[in-house]
């Protein structure tokens, strides 16, 4: 089992998101041994999506054009732009189906720890966005931990035009949560985010 | 988000082992949009180790050539046969590290419900290599579940020469394991392979 070939391919699909050694290994061998029309099917999935698709020069979502689907459709608000880390947030919120502006996706948050400054992220399209005067708000649709919490800050203070009405979505006790089964930090969220009746 | 691109590759990627769609979408959007370069470099390995690996003529193991590093290995036991479902069984069974003898790899395991009949496992090839005479002993590691109870049993009636010593391997208490926190079924399994000392 010492194929470099095998090897690097193991390398390469454990650098994927969310798989691991044994998960990469799995999918190596499913591919070469058990189901070999499923190899090249992928290779010709990942070529065709590679050469078609890329970032939405305006948003930063994924497209086929210059323009995504979401930025060229008219009927979605001109003024209220969410920002979010990644597609799959942008994904989540479409899903969810109560937000019908803009959104802006960072590719990212600011990390110093991962070396992750402005310059990494999808950040000076986003200042551009505010000069034309169209957006008026915006919604900071970040993650509840620290580098969303610094990268939410950096924005508000050095990218987002302080006239802007800004506010970052709510934290607390995700939907049909009971108090006795949720972790001490979405508790001190929870606390800290509270509305007065 | 309807692009027929990407719907294709998060098919493709759905339908490797441990991902669901999620995973799947996630993983797609990664290599579109944030890191461009692991793409490319993921096709190149996916082409590579298509062209360079294959099944082992003699065991189905991952090889390069004809045979596997496992088959041509002189100093291994050419007199005791292992039989796994899959290569990832294979390697599990290398890293306990007290086997020393020869493998095969079926491939899958009978199941009716999945379609999966004799035709469909690399049986033919084990009916070969009992015809030389060289095997005298077989070990069924198969898994402990119905499906790879059938298989040891169809391959003892009806693949495996009558006149060879079949074991099954040993199932129970895994090691370490405490009988409190011990499913229903392995103690089951434990209490009827229990050995008199």
């Amino acid at each position: 089992m010492t194929s470099n070939a095998f090897e690097e391919l193991v390398m390469r699909l454990k650098q994927l998101p969310g798989l691991g050694a044994r998960s990469a290994e799995r999918i190596a061998l499913h591919l070469l041994l058990e189901r070999r029309e499923k190899l090249d099917a992928l290779v010709g999935a990942l070529k065709t999506a590679g050469e078609k698709l890329r970032r939405c020069k305006c948003c930063g979502n994924l497209c086929e054009g210059e323009h995504c689907a979401l930025c060229l459709d008219a009927s979605r608000k001109h003024d209220v732009l969410c920002v979010v880390e990644e597609v799959p947030d942008l994904l989540a919120i479409e899903r969810a189906g109560n937000y019908r502006g803009r959104y802006h996706v960072l590719h990212g948050k600011l990390s110093p720890l991962r070396k992750i400054g402005p310059d990494e992220l999808n950040i000076a399209t986003l200042s551009g966005r505010f000069s034309s005067g169209e957006i008026t708000e915006v919604i900071l649709a970040l993650g509840n931990d620290i580098e969303g919490e610094a990268t939410c800050h950096y924005l508000r203070e050095t990218v987002i035009p302080q006239s802007m009405a800004v506010s970052r979505i709510g934290f607390g006790l995700p939907s049909g949560a009971t108090l006795m089964f949720a972790d001490p930090a979405t508790l001190r969220s929870a606390l800290s985010s509270r509305k007065h009746l």
